[in-house]
């Protein structure tokens, strides 16, 4: 079997790193084998790179600098990681990829979105998700409280409202722009219920995980 | 007056560093305020990329993540220092810029010449330098013998024969490729003669310069 590629993406504080980890025991139980990412990072070159984007004290970082820097580590993280562990059958779920880079580096930063894509293409060698699970809160002030609630912000969060509201618009065009591979999940107040739309969809949408799906 | 912007390029060990400095006393010596850059690096945030690149540990590095490395860092470079230069009327002598790009990135290490032209433009925002000084070496064992005396080899030098044939043979088509602003330097056994060839041909193709030439 070829692997299967499986991405969240969404704003910042709405749950993607934990139902990530929630998909995989999910998966894991299911017989399958399961490695997830999480981006920028996942290799020792990566992690440098992230350690830099997320250091607070960079202010001065150029926006174009930051998208170069995503990329350099995306580039590393398919070819050192990402495309063998497809290649050996795996499914790879990856917190934040390509889409991630249209919303917060094109739509937040304004930076060219033609040439935001052909990065995208270049450091990916053309990979695309087979389903990409976009999370979405009720409302933004749930963001907020979520994100003031784990302390100090990083370089990221310190960009202003503003940012944060290109972004969360280019995450919800997300499904209308991709629909063959985006699903839209609103997360529930309780995280099961949340975990149970995500493994629903997932079954749905993935003939070789649905086959083993209850 | 606005700025005016020298690139130095060439194949490793063909003396460009040594030849930025003393095209920079000349210049300073003649009135001009001169600041010399070496790509990558110039800025807090480019150092720390140079050292991931240039370290001879991370053999691991995907050509396409090092080409990304080194455009972040030119980004930054550009932005932060390069144009500021430029504007208050600076003459900035760079020792290699986007040439170096094509030649050991595209031409090297065989990544698509087309996205490495489109990243270059993207990083430097278009600009341009108004004079390259191409520096070529007699021969191609004079190179070696300098790299072997400088000591331990980096990543690299470490990239094999064939590599750096290909990159010199992308060096030696610029002037050819764009005659008007790449000029080619042979080096002379004597410093102080390829110093004045280089002196010469900076203030026939620069008026700026020119006006205050001997």
């Amino acid at each position: 079997m070829a692997g299967i590629f499986i991405t969240f993406e969404g704003d910042d504080g709405v749950g993607k790193s934990t139902h990530v980890g929630v998909l995989a025991d999910s998966l894991r139980s299911m017989g399958f084998d399961v490695l997830c990412l999480r981006e920028p990072g996942n290799t020792r070159i990566g992690e440098a790179l992230r350690a830099l984007l997320l250091d607070a004290a960079n202010t001065e970082m150029a926006d174009e600098c930051e998208l170069l820097i995503y990329e350099a580590a995306r580039a590393q993280m398919v070819r050192e990681v990402l495309l063998p562990a497809l290649d050996a059958g795996k499914v790879v779920i990856c917190d934040r990829f390509t889409d991630s880079t249209c919303a917060y580096q094109a739509a937040g930063r304004g930076l060219d979105a033609g040439f935001v894509d052909a990065v995208n293409a270049f450091a990916t060698d053309g990979l695309r998700p087979d389903l990409t699970v976009l999370m979405e809160l009720p409302d933004g002030a749930e963001r907020a409280r979520r994100i003031q609630e784990r302390g100090e912000a990083d370089r990221l969060e310190l960009a202003g409202e503003g940012f944060h509201e290109r972004v969360s618009r280019a995450f919800r065009s997300l499904p209308d722009a991709h629909p063959e591979r985006v699903v839209r999940i609103a997360t529930a107040d309780d995280a099961e219920a949340t975990a149970q739309r995500v493994l629903d969809a997932v079954c749905a949408r993935i003939p070789e995980i649905g086959g083993r799906c209850g």
